[in-house]
């Protein structure tokens, strides 16, 4: 029991975290909008990434490894669901090989649970998903502050003449109006750039961005500041790209960057988020075929964790967030 | 769909095999022992191996690569869900590091399955759960007929001076008076032994013995109809080692034989037992982590859906198998 | 110096094989159409794959390990290069994401090496890529007789709605009449299936089936023997998807099918084949991330090696032959 | 010649350092008391432990990549071999599935050892070991302080209702009156918890906890200065969990946390306590078949290294210390 | 296009990066001095490696990684190919088995594309290749001042009798007269050593040595000036060893050592280089067998790409460098 | 106890088989010719290898592996142990990088094993130490019988313009007079070659050939037949090079050669030359680097362990063998 809450995760002093079906932190698997709070939810789709394939085998990983985590947040303070009821929801069935297609069925699944008032929590697949995550949310909630972490920044026009791809992303959500770029940051660029126009185009459309080299000099604390002043208290969306991270502690990912975050200074910089008023999440292009040893995927998996503790914290202090 | 079966695998034409929650075949993953004719269960233990360890995320392994498995059985002439509802029931809740009350565990969760009529297929684990599942099994049958492919004997007395051990359960099987080793085989046996004695210790306890050589010799017809006949009209359990199979078909295992059999010859004489009435059905010994193109665990979650397609055969024309 | 042939590969005993940038067997890589009799192409794609993806990095895999092959063919007692000039075309750019555009790229790519009498050997990427190639042959020779290696029939109507997809290119090129089905066979057919109506509806196309069964039993010169029949003096073009053999041997690929067969009879299975016309090959679904050892991919370079070899015999032996 | 020493490792200089049988540092595998000031001890042993199996091989690994060690320690200014006499005793023949007899079995093999005067230094296995380390300790030495490198803090009370595991061992040490926690310390604790009660209970029992957030706070020196104020003079043991390391730089260890230390830090660290009077050491935890790259057994090999250094240097400057 | 020069990298918006033939940053791969400013040079030879052997494979996995990188240098703040031309030149011949043979190669070689005034970066290749370009830079242009990043010192007198060795290439080289030590430096020492006189021997030959603890304590931008400082105005070569970054972070080399750097620090620490005149390069030790992720390899290739950007951002500034 | 032999294996039933320091087939690790009837020995030495290196790592992963080989030969029903006592004698210090001077090495530290009248089983290393091996044997006993299993006939005369190469062995076993090619035989030669003149040399310098090829038509016993028939009653040196078998079975290996044979075939035709009357053995080119699961050093293992008991078995009847 866990006060009354319906659905929080098996006990693994009780039966051993690598028995079972493998669901995100043992939690269970129904596809239900009754009584949740928050659900996490696969999206396994890689057809729009211009790189390495393979992150539609990314929501199984993370879900393999998530098994050993423990709901207490020693960061946070909190123990997520004395405050919140959550599900692992399975995955959207994704169209491998058309994009287009593909965004109807996320925007048309994600529907219910943003009706019934859930906080989603998407697993990719390749950063193409996000797009079709905030179609949906717009539509609740109208347009979006993005806080997004990345090495790229994803608002390239166009890739081989074509509009829809991993790296294109944001550009065509402004280009929507599903986010609100004068609230949005985009915080780890690096990696070098076709052109320095790179950072002027993402500049253009409205952006904040922080680069990986600026994040490293202005350190953990001061960036986190300059976030929360940023998105304010506009309702927001947090898009965490794996490979924001350096990959010596995430190599399991399409298209690595070095000189990126180690996992400590990651997980450090998304609590400072935590005053954010997020009304849904994702972590995407976890690769598992280059992450042999799966701390990619277990990584991935903290992430989550720290997104669902945030969710429980704001819940606990803000009456208003989450009521249905 | 499926006429009128209650449990049957998600059609992968209509939603992508890769997505959601893995499931053996794509089974619903419930626990329930009603509308059920035959349950897929992990018993992912791994404590009384003597060599390599890791067999405990055996299961899971399995799990994921089965979601390729079609239905209907090319060799068997049969779409084993036009016969059988069939579950994936999930793990049974062992306890790492303890032996003999592992074997409680596992004979307290068979209990209702068995009652309710329904087939198991265990999956592994090392191959001492088998002596779990074989007391479960007894109490509900009796003694039965030991179908066991294994490059090892496994009926050594014991090791180190335990007598609970992955190298020992057919041992304590015979001394329990769980099977009865008259109507016994053990088939594939080779790698080097401790000394000449130790199939003659098999032998000496009741068993009939088919080694590798003499498998490679007879052909996989002969030793099919030995097997049969050996057997006749007993009711039997089937044990399936993955160390039968030579390491280059299924190299993830704890440890492995060289000359043994391909995943051809494999499959061909598993469908040889076709005729016999099993009540129960194991697949032990692989191991993941030496796995890393995931070979051993596909060979494995087809060796299941030979059983599978078996049990519908039987029942499609043995009118008094399975009635519940 | 090769007699008076332009192109030919490195020599080894000079320098060394793992010397200088990757190109097939060491052969020049050049884009031209001039003195040329065959030509190595890649076609990384792998966004029409229901499973795994990750076949675009094939052709580079198979370039790497074809460093190591030797020119004379001990089998068929032929030095290719005594009668062929061989380039590395390089790849075709395709546009991932987009299958029918990449259609359209490999069909415009392919017409002037066609046009000026060049066989054609391209490397996969996934296997819905041949629709491409076949577009590109028909034009030149009208329908061709179809030899097809696969554990997959590959003739199902549509996935998840979509009539493109790795599985579905040959119902396509026999509704595009690019294949005279009268004259095509698939071979090595195994794997279950989603109904006994899938080899039904191949044969009923038109297309002879020999399943892996069936080759395991008639043996490879028997089936060989089917296969010549089977063809003819028709124009003919040989797919091989590199599932056809056991996943012991091949293990990188998307979708493992245990039974296959081995390397040596794959081989001379092919080799059977060597009194046909063929006016084209591919090799596809070679998938690199589950090839750690680079078995598969060796032994694909292996089976382009062979289709050269034969290039080469049917030259030495029909004046006609790829005469420009 | 290494002066008087009678035990010192073979010189890579002449014969290179990957010939012959591994043993630790190329040292003799010798299994004797006499003229031995240090032993390194292999304890192979996973069966407690509660996710990844495995680490029975970690001993193995460790000496594989211990052989590339040079024996002049550049940080604490000093050839261990100036001053020791060491070997590889080789393992303790544990008992695989038996937790208990275990303990029984180190208990034993380590008498005569410590009776010699010799300091110990075991490879794991998993974590369990150490508490059969602790009681032939304690028996010779009465309750030592425990300085205690880990991501966990393995005060569990029991799982799965069992009292020996690998999240135990302080606790039973603690119960058994082993270590005098008044003078024990936990570093680098981090991951997430059962209940916010795991820290308190730790404390409860005794032991002063710093997290590795305060590590990340305090930096390295000033923990290094609380960890031997803690200690004192007390005669003291050191456990080293390797997944005090972050993934990045040990992924090869049953339960990663993530939020860890580099490997400068962690060896900085072990430096810091270089006053303290050890009196036996033990690293554990490094599982090989999540080590493709060997970093964790080379990180863990030069952990072993530090110590036998601080072993040289402590006897370099106290006459009383190893005296036999 | 790219103003008037001549050769530059395929534009990976237009064409996918993974297509065709693998070449150093998607550059030309003709052998040529005409119209080059800098060339990319393999020399795959492994024969004088002390411990893991398999860096001959490092050029190729240094070309597969290097294909993602875009042209525009964010940190630099320079698009190299808006100053210069370059190729990948393929690979130097070497003698597999046979040290001074290939010297004797590497010297050849070199030598035109040295006289053409073109800057060489060649990818090893274990570290005894430098010896080989510098006897043909020192012919060309005298003693130069080298610029040493490794965590070994290689000035070793001889290995088992042997004076060419990866361990002694700096040693021969001072022997030689091929480099001026009093404005050479080596960074980034520590490992262990066989003597506290290896440091020292390093020394009387004149280095300047700042160890892995000192670049730590001093951090990078003092470390970065002593560097400067050191070469002044000479003509200066770069010899990069990969195992001067830390083994999370580059674990694929041969002799891994901890306590190294991350892949930021690397990177910073070199552009602090940015003011020296180079005449030449190289990055040395990558061993893809160890280096499953490939971000070894990715690192290496990004190196070498700050090379690149610094010789560009050199010309930008100095009108005399590089004028042919 | 083992009757009145000296040395022996430690029996696994005891203590567990991973315990201890790694030797082959857990034999004592001493260097000594006294009450020696077989020794193993390692020659870790790459540098003369034409493709990959690394199999100086081929012994320890021999020894790693061959510790679950049980002692009694189940196929030649024989315990070794009953008739010979042997001992793992370490490895020769090889001087990596120098051919020449290995081949000193190795025919001076094996002159005083030979001398003693000990079977030597050496375990390599690349192919180019059997040279070394046969100047020490024929030193010994003049002129011997070759028994060379492998896919390449290593008979060229140079590579890259030298005599010593992996690849030139025996022709220069040839030349040298070690060998009397007239009794004998080069069998599973297969793999293409670089002219039609490669199997004529090899016949020219008085070899017998069977290719792979005739192996497959001629079947095991025939080709067994013909291998006895050749050699006589000479005394032989076999010489097996793990290529030969396919690449499915042995991955881990420098140079893969596809349509190999099986490993059940393998053992079996090695033990088909049961009868000849060997003084010396070898098994070469293992390379761990490409063998993640370990199966090729296993099955390397088990070819020296059917050497010993081949050794076991003549001595058992013949008075005059190994008689000293």
């Amino acid at each position: 029991m866990k006060g009354n809450k319906k659905y929080y995760p098996a006990d693994s002093l009780k039966s051993p975290r690598f028995c079972d079906v493998r669901t995100f932190m043992r939690l269970p698997n129904v596809k239900t909008t009754e009584d949740v709070d928050f659900a996490v939810i696969g999206i396994p789709f890689d057809t729009a990434c211009s790189f390495r394939t393979g992150s539609r085998f990314g929501p199984a990983a993370i879900r393999d490894m998530s098994v050993t985590i423990r709901p207490y947040n020693i960061n946070l303070g909190i123990n997520a669901f004395d405050y919140l009821s959550g599900v692992d929801y399975g995955d959207i069935p994704v169209i491998p090989g058309y994009i287009e297609d593909t965004y109807e069925q996320i925007e048309n699944e994600l529907k219910p649970i943003l009706d019934a008032g859930i906080i989603s929590i998407c697993l990719g697949g390749d950063h193409s998903i996000t797009l079709g995550e905030l179609r949906a949310i717009a539509k609740k909630y109208g347009p979006v502050a993005l806080v997004h972490f990345d090495s790229h920044l994803d608002t390239i026009d166009s890739y081989f003449g074509k509009k829809y791809n991993h790296g294109t992303p944001f550009k065509r959500a402004w280009e929507e109006g599903l986010i609100d770029t004068s609230h949005s940051i985009q915080v780890g660029i690096r990696g070098n750039l076709y052109s320095p126009d790179d950072i002027n185009d993402s500049v253009d459309l409205g952006f904040k961005v922080i680069t990986a080299n600026e994040v490293h000099k202005l350190g953990i604390e001061e960036v986190g500041r300059q976030i929360r002043e940023r998105v304010g208290d506009k309702l927001a969306f947090f898009t965490f790209d794996i490979d924001f991270v350096d990959p010596a502690y995430a190599p399991g990912t399409g298209t690595i960057e070095v000189g990126g975050f180690t996992s400590y200074e990651t997980l450090a910089l998304i609590r400072e988020t935590k005053g954010i008023q997020f009304i849904g999440f994702d972590i995407v292009e976890v690769l598992p075929a280059f992450d042999p040893n799966q701390i990619t995927a277990f990584l991935a998996a903290n992430v989550a964790f720290e997104f669902i503790s945030m969710i429980a914290l704001h819940k606990s202090k803000n009456a208003s967030y989450l009521k249905r």
